[in-house]
């Protein structure tokens, strides 16, 4: 249930189709997920966030399975569904093992239990971890 | 300022101790950082806790360097302060480049501004998304 | 699927009732969203909230079109489903055009980004922010 | 404490400082505050954010004031400290009164709170408030 | 470094000063901690803040402790540093001893790694916790 | 939908199958819900989960009931709709009344907006509340 229409390639706009054509192009598929269909309310922001996200998560010095395992940590601590869903299906496209998965699971659910500790504890950073 | 006291070495019961050990044993160096002398004043969930990050935080089917990049961004996310730190120190000990902090920068900015762009929208998962 | 039953009127207490009555006579319509309904189960909490959301939301120095904007700011950021779909219904019952949706949807893109960036980068405040 | 340098003027590539001098046109000040210095550790993620905000922050169908309320919002609901401080000096440069800032709070508190208890009450949304 | 001054009694308006003493009253001591002093920005908002707190946190179905300990859990997962701090003090004051704190820390530490587990893997509620 | 399978016991390894026996046995019931059948993904966690949750869960100095409280708590805050079903659920079957199910609904409120008004004005900590 969108809080917005999802808007379909033939029912664009020439600049949302401009994007829609050059995220199947980018990716070598037809296929276009809801969030591009739902931000296309807004056809400047569509712009702004397709090129910004092509040119973050292409690989570069560091590998593009590798982002999606940052994406898919961001949008669990922050709850998004939908992100942990496309992210999820984006990385093992990209070659995520089951294996893979299993650690990313174990390093995501530390992190959500020490950065509570530490929280809790509101504990001092250390001096040897503060950047000259 | 912590709502506990840090517990030294030299203050620490025996149990204590032996976690200290292992970990100095562990990382090959004297330097305890603040989280686990805050974490003694409950020498059972210090174990605990030291003890699962010994296991998750090894090199396995994901490297060590990437386990550090998905701390931080969990981290980043639950605005854990003293976790960003420690953690960011970590991985620039473990090779971490400038040019990959860059762009872990921007994948979690990236990250974080679909998140809300997705929230907002309450955007439906596609079902090319959805696990069988 | 709420952990607690929703109350409908015939079903309720007196007191709840004369809440759901001030609710209708306030917003001019026999509508009653379940959010009421189900914090009905702690009349207490149901006339507090009330009261406090009548007074708080009603046009003062911000006006009521601006006050849906921030808790729908507000919503995304903690994730509240129920509270963006209300939210924003009410926001468009209010006058919120599909040009001022797409503006409100930019900013809280932008500032989901910019929130992880700084917080990621622990940027210290510039004195020039701090009050006096 | 950055986890970063944050970087001068006079210390910048040629690259950053041309952002750094456009953000001085557009706004008419010398000043470039501290969370531009440290994103300047990656210098396409400068740009982007840059011009983003700038496009982002214009006034439009919604004016400049209300985005830095929203922008308040946002920032606060994720606990981003300097975001805060940085929004609130700005709310109040475009001439925000203390009734306006105590009506912003007043907001911001009630609806962190009614997102909590709609949240633990897992309350559904109602018909009426879904888009066809 | 609050956004806002911090309002000592002598300086206070008279419906400022009468909840000042309200609160000095309730709690038997001349101490006002900060958060009062800030919000005294909104009088209004100080006063029905005060007596929902008033009303809310006094012994009832759950004790007075019992209170602080979910306080004190909802803030670290908020990360409200000033929350955490203050409602640890109140604690103590309430009698929590160093065994229950460690508990507390135990339990949210736990609450936070299954919260992140949780969200990664979109597990779906079990009939069997479904509110007929 | 889960981003994982769900694994019955007639399919589980044998080490899987252990960790069910003894969530069985533990609990007196032969019902395993579906987070467990979700992390058996990666069965190393899935059992350091348990035997932490076996070993925090227990009443100790913090009897169980209130523990459920502390879990719910922090599962709102977080967003976690699974963890509140279930720890909802936990804390009806361990004896929490209505009346303690509404206070422990409007403690819950009330903190978060605390949070969110503290955070706000970012309020300083009185030197009161700071451990010597």
């Amino acid at each position: 249930m969108a809080t917005v229409p999802l808007i379909e390639y033939e029912d664009a706009t020439p600049d949302v189709r401009a994007i829609y054509d050059d995220i199947r192009a980018t990716r070598k598929t037809d296929f276009i997920n809801n969030f591009w269909k739902a931000l296309a309310v807004n056809p400047a922001q569509l712009k702004r966030t397709w090129e910004g996200a092509k040119a973050v998560m292409a690989p570069g010095a560091i590998d593009a399975l590798t982002k999606e395992y940052i994406y898919i940590a961001v949008s669990v601590a922050n709850g998004c569904s939908y992100c942990i869903h496309s992210h999820t299906a984006a990385a093992r496209a990209k070659g995520m093992t089951e294996a893979q998965y299993g650690e990313l699971l174990a390093v995501i659910g530390m992190a959500h239990s020490t950065n509570g500790l530490v929280t809790m504890m509101q504990v001092p950073v250390d001096d040897a971890f503060k950047v000259q």
